[in-house]
Order: C-alpha cells, then sequence, then structure tokens
C-alpha cells in the first residue's frame, strides 16, 4: 500500500521522467509566449492601445476552446491555462511604458505619494511619461505651496479621515490644474475639493487594494466633480494602465460602497469575532472544512493579517453606514425568528424569491464558483 | 485609440500568429502529459496506490518551481499551470479502475442509489470492483430484503430528513454487514444506525457536493460507529479514490457542522435576503466591485440557484443550531453598538485579539487569498 509498492516503481519513475521532460518543454514555451506578449506590449505602448482589449480576449479565447476541444482537450483547462498566461502577462507589462494622454500637462503633484496607493498612482504616472513629484502632508507649506505651483494635476492619496483636513490644508492650485482625489467615500471629500479648488475636479475610486498586481482588469470608480473635459485625458489614462472605468455620481457611489465596503468588512470581522469565541481549533476546521468554508475561512482570516484602523476607517466613512448595517440586523433578527417558528415552507418561499431577484446570475454565479471552488481545492 | 490604429496592425498580428503557434505546441504537450498520467493512474491502479499522494505532489512542484526560477519564468506561474494539469488529472483519472479493498465481501447496496450522492458512491464502488446494487427507499420491502440479504455493505443516502426512518425501515442486514451512512449530522443518525443493526457501522459525511469532478484531495469525514476493523478497509478504499480522510466523534463533528454548514449557509441566505431588499442594479455592484466583493456576490448568489428544502434541512438538521445563531446574533449586536458608540479604540483592540486568535493563518490565508482572487480576477 505505500510507494515502495514492488513492481510499481520502475515503470512510474519512467512515466514520470517522462512527465518531467514533457514540464521542461512547457516551461520553455510559456517563457517564449511571455516574451511574445512584451513585444507586443511594447508595440501597444508606441501606438497608445490600451493593454487590455475585452473583445480580443474574448475571441482569442474562443478560439482557442475551439482548438481544444478539436484535439480532445478539455476547453476549460486551456482556458484557464491560458488566463493564468495571461495574467502573467498583465504584471509583466506593468513596468512598460504607456503612451501619455496629455503631453502638455504640467508636473503631477501627489500628495501623500509615498503611501502605498499614492506610490502606485505616482509609478503609473511616471511610466506614462508625466513629471511627477511627490509631497507628504507633513512637508513644510512653503514646500508644498512651490511643488503645486505649475501643476497640471494633483493627486491626494492620504488616510480617509485626513483627506478633508489635508485638502483645505492645500495651498492655491493654478486654475486649470486637475485636483483628484483616490478616497473611497465621495460626498464629503468631492464637496471639499469643489469648495477649495475653482478649477477642475475629479473623484476617483480603486477599488482594489495597492498590492494589485497590474491595473489590467481592476475597476476604478469614477466620480465627476467639475470640467469633465479637462479630466478626460486622466480617464484615458486609466484605461490605457488596464482599467475598467465606471462612473457614477458621488451619492451612489457611497450607497453602493456601504454594501460592498462598510456592511461587508464589518460582518466579516463579526464573524471572526464570532469564530474566536466559539474558539474551536481552527486546524481542525480546517482539516473538515468544505471547499466553500474552506474559502469563507480564507476570506476571513485574511482581514485580520492587515490594518484595523484602515478598516474601521472603511467601515464608518459613510454616514448612512450605521443604518444600513442596522437594517441588515433587523433582517437577520427576522430570518432567526423564521428559523426559531420551524417554518419550512417560508424558508422555501424566501430562497425564491430571493433567487429571483437574483435572475439568470444566480446560475452563471454557480457555474463560475465551480472554477473557483476547484482552484481553490488544487492549490490546498 | 482604436485597434484599427494605423502601423500597429501588422506587427501585432505577425506577433500574435506567433502567439497562435506556441499556443497550439502547449496544448500538444497538454495533451501528451495527460496520456502520461493517464498510464500512471493505470500503473497505480493495478498496485492499489492512491491517485494522489500529497508528499509526492509537493516534492514534484517544488522541484518544478525551481527549474522555473533558473530559466527566468515566474514559479506561481509555473505552480498555478501545473495545478492545473493535476486537477485536469484527476478528472480524467475519476473513471479509472480502483483496487478492490476487500475481495471477498458480498454484494455491497446503495440505498437511495438513484440520488447524486448515492449514484457517485455507487459509481466509485462499481469502478472498484464491488458488486453494487441500487435500491430505492419506495421499493417494495419485499424485494429490499432480497437485496440486502447477502449484502457486505450498506450505504445508506437518502436526504436528511428521511434517514432515521429510512434507518428503522431496513430489513435485518446480515451480521457481518458494515452499515454506513451519509449524512451531514452525525448523533440522531449514529445512535438510530447502532440501534437498528448489531454488526459493525460506519458514520460518513462527504465535505462536497455531488458535482464534483473526482474524489481527489476532497474531504470525507469519518465517524467510528462499532467494529472499527471491519470498517477498515471501506477507509482505506475512499483513501485510494484520491480523498482525505479525518476521523472524529459523532459530537465533535456536529459542533463544528454547526459552523461550516448551518451558520454559513444561514448567514448566506440573510445576506442574499438583505439585497434583495436593498434592491440596487445587480449589475452595477457588480460592475463595481472589487475582487473580493465580487467573489461575495458570486458566493452568495450561488446559494440560490441551489435547492432550497436541502439548505432548509441541512441549516435545521442539528438541535444546536439555533442557540449558535442565536450566539452569533448577539454578538453581531455587541459589535454594532460598539459602532454606534463610535468605539475606535475598542474595535481596534477586538481587531488585534481575534488576530492573534487566528494567529500564523491570518498571514498565510492573506497570501493565498491573493492568489486565489487574482484567478477569480482573470476568469472575469
Amino acid at each position: 500500500m505505500t510507494e515502495g509498492n514492488a513492481g510499481a516503481d520502475q515503470p512510474l519513475a519512467a512515466l514520470r521522467a517522462q512527465i518531467d521532460d514533457v514540464d521542461s518543454q512547457i516551461l520553455d514555451l510559456l517563457a517564449r509566449r511571455l516574451e511574445l506578449v512584451g513585444e507586443i506590449g511594447e508595440v501597444k505602448g508606441r501606438h497608445a492601445l490600451p493593454i487590455y482589449a475585452p473583445d480580443r480576449e474574448a475571441a482569442m479565447i474562443s478560439a482557442k476552446r475551439a482548438l481544444a476541444a478539436e484535439r480532445g482537450l478539455s476547453p476549460d483547462l486551456v482556458e484557464d491555462v491560458l488566463r493564468r498566461c495571461m495574467r502573467e502577462s498583465y504584471t509583466h507589462e506593468k513596468n512598460m511604458g504607456f503612451t501619455r494622454q496629455a503631453p502638455d500637462l504640467g508636473p503631477a503633484v501627489v500628495v501623500g505619494g509615498g503611501g502605498r496607493m499614492g506610490s502606485l498612482f505616482a509609478r503609473m504616472l511616471t511610466l506614462s511619461g508625466y513629471d511627477v513629484r511627490v509631497v507628504e502632508r507633513d512637508d513644510p507649506p512653503e514646500q508644498v505651496a512651490s511643488s503645486v505651483r505649475d501643476a497640471g494635476l494633483v493627486v491626494v492619496s492620504v488616510p480617509i479621515h485626513d483627506t478633508v483636513a489635508v485638502l483645505r490644508s492645500l495651498p492655491p492650485l493654478p486654475p486649470g490644474c486637475l485636483l483628484v482625489d483616490l478616497t473611497s467615500t465621495k460626498r464629503a471629500v468631492m464637496a471639499t475639493m469643489l469648495e477649495v479648488h475653482p478649477g477642475p475636479v475629479l473623484g476617483l475610486h480603486p477599488m482594489f487594494g495597492p498590492d494589485v498586481d497590474s491595473l489590467a482588469k481592476q475597476v476604478v470608480a469614477v466620480v465627476p466633480g467639475r470640467d469633465e473635459a479637462a479630466s478626460r485625458w486622466l480617464v484615458e489614462q486609466i484605461r490605457l494602465w488596464g482599467a475598467r472605468v465606471h462612473e457614477l455620481p458621488a451619492e451612489t457611489h457611497d450607497e453602493l460602497m456601504g454594501l460592498i465596503q462598510a456592511l461587508r468588512h464589518f460582518s466579516t470581522f463579526v464573524y471572526g469575532w464570532h469564530l474566536a469565541h466559539e474558539d474551536h481549533d481552527l486546524d481542525e476546521l480546517l482539516a473538515l472544512s468544505s471547499p466553500i468554508y474552506r474559502l469563507e475561512l480564507v476570506m476571513v482570516g485574511r482581514l485580520f493579517a492587515q490594518d484595523a484602523e484602515l478598516y474601521y476607517d472603511i467601515i464608518t466613512a459613510s454616514p448612512d453606514v450605521v443604518a444600513l448595517i442596522q437594517r441588515y440586523l433587523t433582517r437577520y433578527a427576522q430570518a432567526f425568528e423564521l428559523l426559531l417558528r420551524g417554518d419550512r415552507e417560508e424558508f422555501v418561499a424566501r430562497f425564491r424569491e430571493i433567487g429571483d431577484w437574483f435572475g439568470d446570475h444566480a446560475e452563471t454565479f454557480l457555474a463560475e464558483s465551480r472554477g473557483l471552488l476547484a482552484h481553490a481545492d488544487a492549490t490546498r
């Protein structure tokens, strides 16, 4: 019953040597593929083409799936391998140059440019050929004033709870300078930007952490402020970096962020609290987990390796959050009542109503999650 | 700014043709690799070696990572591609024969063998060379009695809320016959099995849905009942199918399932309810989502493409669930109070305490989730 099983050793060793040989050839081809994609990136960079072209990607995947089927290979396997290669390519392209969308722009100043998100934007702007200056909020006022004197762009990237104060402390900006923030709630910050600067204003909210490999496929929320024409180049520049840009008003943005950020992070915090109090052996929980529960444990536990203060600020950033969480808690209690009553029929009826609300998405999510869970299984 | 950009078309087309050529070679090698792994599976099947050997897999991955680094390729890329290939191999191996661990066993009867989980077990037993008989709970009693008369194994795989009744309706089994259930709570079912059958008894709980590609790497919880020696062959057989077997007492199993299944599924149900009532545009939520939130939406929405009654039964299967959910609700309300008070210090202090409870897992989960989220991004 062990690997030392006589009779199997020799044929297994021979087959494994052949697999090693195949793997070595696959490695060579992966390296060659990355080189070729790098060359495509250079051509795109020279011609101001975005590094991420959704339609072309979809067409390419579809052609390779058909090819896989012809050769009796699983199309899903081929798609997954190619997508993994593409993800690697985007990472490689991140240090590539990008065409500058506003060739005559004055210096781009990143306030808080030493922070993680600030330095990501400073790097992307530099790679796109802008003259980038980094300023910290503790720098002497004269120094800040001299940095922004001829600025074409000022990006404020400081912790949420400092943003309004930092905006108010800014020296006057040149009238044509574009003022931008990267904060995760928009109403108060946008109002302050419009108040302190009479020129063009734009709100940006990168929907990802500062540790992403590349902006390819990441979402950036765009909230219009003032003089849209004067900020169009920046939105275009962000598209060139590969991001998906989604524009919406500050109010809608903040409402949706209640769900996407505040309720999500708060509930994760509470679930971690609950787990710690129930105090079962985490290793045994992991050993026993179904794929879905393992994924949940991973997504909950990851929170607590991160910055408590940042999460408190994100959760409490919008004044509507308390009401949103209150509604959630009320609904949880209602559902619990249903469970206490043992009301199977109502559970089933509600379940189906909610399914109707999800519509076709429920089925596509089920299919998508199968692949994700299989991936999560394969890596553990 | 479009793909029609003059000057870029020709070099891009040439590079893309080269990529197509590389991809075609990669496809050939993937097909060859699967063939070789299939041959390994045959050798293993002949020699009763398990299809999943964690140590060997770890050593192989580590060697290929080193090879990747030597050639200037990302080790993570190579690991991900190889793991995806291995996952495919397990799927291929699922229809392969397995060595029979109990060569002299009488017929294996699967009660509820027409259901999804029942038919998966019936198929695996057949592939392992057992004489498998499928019985439904509605079959005439004489028919059931005649099927089990000489049985060496009886596996009961019926909906949770019918399991006890079906067990009680079974005709007497041969004294040496092993009686097994596949139910997701164990205390009541185990007590009933021990009562209705004086011979060997074992509880199994497959921690996965019946739609898995293969048992490789999946977890099966094993709850000892009576006469452990008489069930050892089945546990070994399940290991040969590639599963990870985790043994624990019925009480502990049911406690942990409260968290792993009941609270998890109930909270997902409530979150879906909440989302449907908040009634924002789901497409806009998706368009705006961070990778983490998208993953959450997918994992919530997938529930509602599934069977409401099954989930009600899983949630309410254990009598301790109400108390567990009550504790969760109380903790949620406590945490909400903290938010209402605006108590940043306490939030931060609690956050760090919970982080201490997670210990090193928080960091490893953060690293693991990065790969998962990148994968989720790449597939959207």
